[in-house]
């Protein structure tokens, strides 16, 4: 058999998890709580379970949970997306790029991405026959670069993949970024598919710019987000869509021949619990903290801190203390030190070396001091 | 945006269950079960979200649930699975399908597959970029044709597609099926990728022929199962797929970046729950009751029953009552006697009509006399 995708290795967060793991080291690497999500989420799922309620969900998710998620981004965006005919409940959001990027590209079509990008945003291109078109980010701001996106922009272009807050990176867009976005996408039939899985992590009272939040864009735009980062359950793998109904219908085809429908009574028990909007409004304070807690746990070590605006993710360069490339530094860092993190080189499609790894900080307390005991040594 | 997929609409099976909903008919359209599973597989589901399982789980899936698929396997039908290198827990066995066919197949390939056909392998082989090579099976018994197997099997043959027992026909392959299949890809570079949703429910004492019970196109099958038909939880969304090494490497690529991974409380619950073989080996002669129930409950109508040897469907020829396309009649029998059922020309290309219709008898007896009462007075 020919691979379809040839230079596609094990994804970095597996292999730095596994390693961990077999080191015995904490694993500041992919990106999850080391802490439980709350006993009353957990009684929802028991609850819709014992009443029955484990058969097939509509493949476009239950109406409970779409309703829920569309009251939200009316409450915080302002767009009205139509429960029927504009919202999907899909198994993750990896599950929902893949099969947005599946619906829209075709052989031939470009599609924009920042780099450092997301390591699944590249396969599914390539998998749809779609050409990667990457404009590079640069380190300590990494701002989007619009002079490079005006360039890369052209009759080929079908799709441009944001990502704010932005992983690995932990910028965040301004509106400006996003009226620029709007500006130079006018009058085009460009798709925007905006990842906004950290929508509720953004950090000093700034606010999240969601497509949903400019009219001009949202029109264009597929929405992915997760309640894997929002509600400390990664490992429940649920996320949605939200798009207009023309771009929605398209994305529907695919996914219903690709998982057709996600966990009823994970659904049900996620619409009960986004009643209380208290708890996504919470969670940019709650990891602020932690934000704050590690960045001055690490102030005296040797490791250079980048700014982090949102997300669970903290960059820094370790020029000071190595000149290894950054996977093989992740690797001594991790067999030698203890404490695992992730090489932002695993982000570029020529695995460069801009020597800068990402630390994940949603971890307990605990977790954070000793880690950070072990990386201050360094 | 122009539609990847411009012939699909929405599938039958939400078609039917709006339908039969919207009408309060008695819903024998969709595949899955009015009964709930065993409170004790709840129970497991509970314990491990409040244990602190809630995280992503391995890309592969847990390491328990893995061991207990391949020491299944092992003990059913012989062939021992590498539990690291050769097993993968799936988002159901709809996605274990879709990434497959994504894995394998490129443009210009050809996959080879039997009509009837469930709905969702041809756009999965469609937005591959390959052909879709359909053999015809004919009502009544609906047996593989090896003529016009070994006619269609040529250069550009990627990927067979099989499916014992086999959605919508409820025929079960024998193993002088087995061998002829065996001996029909010998040499060939051939794929076959074997959908055994039903594996447990087989009737009549007869043996499963899973491709791993035959050793020479094991080494060349992605075999694809289901926890959803084996515990009556179609709505959980969790399959698996097993496959020699380097056939498993190749899915994996893909499935990493499609869903990455599975609900990981779901996953630890299941694999506690099939520590006791009993309860698979218990499902044929469950349903096997059911069926028996329901034909004899039937066999005072108009409707002439075809056999049924598997699966947990009952298929009807109706041209005793109406001389009308399989989806008229069937909406008909929706909206006017109250029952819903799904049309078997849905699984032909062409559409075309045989005057044969699927009921699903996984119901409670309540249900299915209900059920019958109405179409014994057609
Ligand atoms: C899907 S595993 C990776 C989790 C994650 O988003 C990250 O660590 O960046
Ligand atoms: C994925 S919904 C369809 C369920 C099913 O397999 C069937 O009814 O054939």
């Amino acid at each position: 058999i020919v691979s379809r995708l040839p230079h596609v290795g094990t994804t970095i967060f597996t292999v730095m998890s596994k390693l961990a793991q077999e080191c015995g080291a904490i694993n500041l690497s992919q990106g999850f709580p080391d802490f439980n999500a709350e006993d009353a989420l957990f009684e929802r799922v028991a609850h819709w379970m014992r009443a029955g309620h484990n058969q097939y969900a509509p493949m476009t998710g239950m109406p409970a949970l779409r309703q829920a998620i569309a009251d939200k981004i009316a409450a915080l965006y302002g767009t009205a997306y139509d429960v029927d005919a504009e919202v999907t409940v899909t198994a993750g959001a990896t599950q929902a790029l893949f099969t947005a990027v599946t619906a829209c590209v075709r052989p031939g079509d470009e599609v924009i991405v920042f780099e450092p990008v997301y390591d699944a945003y590249g396969p599914a291109i390539e998998l749809a026959g779609g050409t990667i078109v990457p404009i590079r980010l640069s380190a300590p701001d990494y701002r989007p670069d619009w002079n490079a996106m005006a360039a890369a922009i052209g009759p080929r272009t079908r799709m441009i993949m944001i990502n704010s807050p932005h992983n690995p990176t932990a910028t965040v867009w301004t509106a400006e970024d996003m009226e620029r976005l709007a500006a130079l996408t006018r009058g085009t039939g460009i798709v925007v598919l905006s990842d906004e899985v950290y929508e509720h992590i953004v950090f000093d009272g700034v606010a999240h710019q969601s497509c949903a939040r400019h009219p001009e864009l949202a029109v264009r735009s597929i929405i992915v987000s997760s309640f894997g980062k929002t509600y400390h359950v990664t490992g429940w793998k649920v996320g949605y869509v939200v798009a207009p109904r023309e771009l929605m219908a398209e994305f529907r085809k695919v996914h219903q021949f690709n998982v057709f429908s996600v966990n009823t009574p994970v659904q049900l028990a996620l619409a009960d619990y986004m009643a209380d909007a208290g708890r996504h409004l919470a969670l940019a304070g709650f990891y602020q903290e932690k934000r704050d807690f590690f960045r001055n746990a690490l102030a005296g070590s040797r490791f250079e801190l980048l700014p982090s605006a949102g997300t669970y993710f903290q960059l820094v360069r370790y020029g000071r203390i190595s000149d290894q490339g950054d996977a093989d530094f992740c690797q001594w860092l991790t067999r030698e030190v203890g404490v695992a993190a992730i090489p932002v080189s695993a982000f570029f499609a020529d695995g460069r070396d801009e020597g800068v790894i990402r630390f994940c900080f949603a971890k307990n307390e605990a977790t954070l001091t000793a880690a950070c005991e072990r990386l201050c040594k360094v």
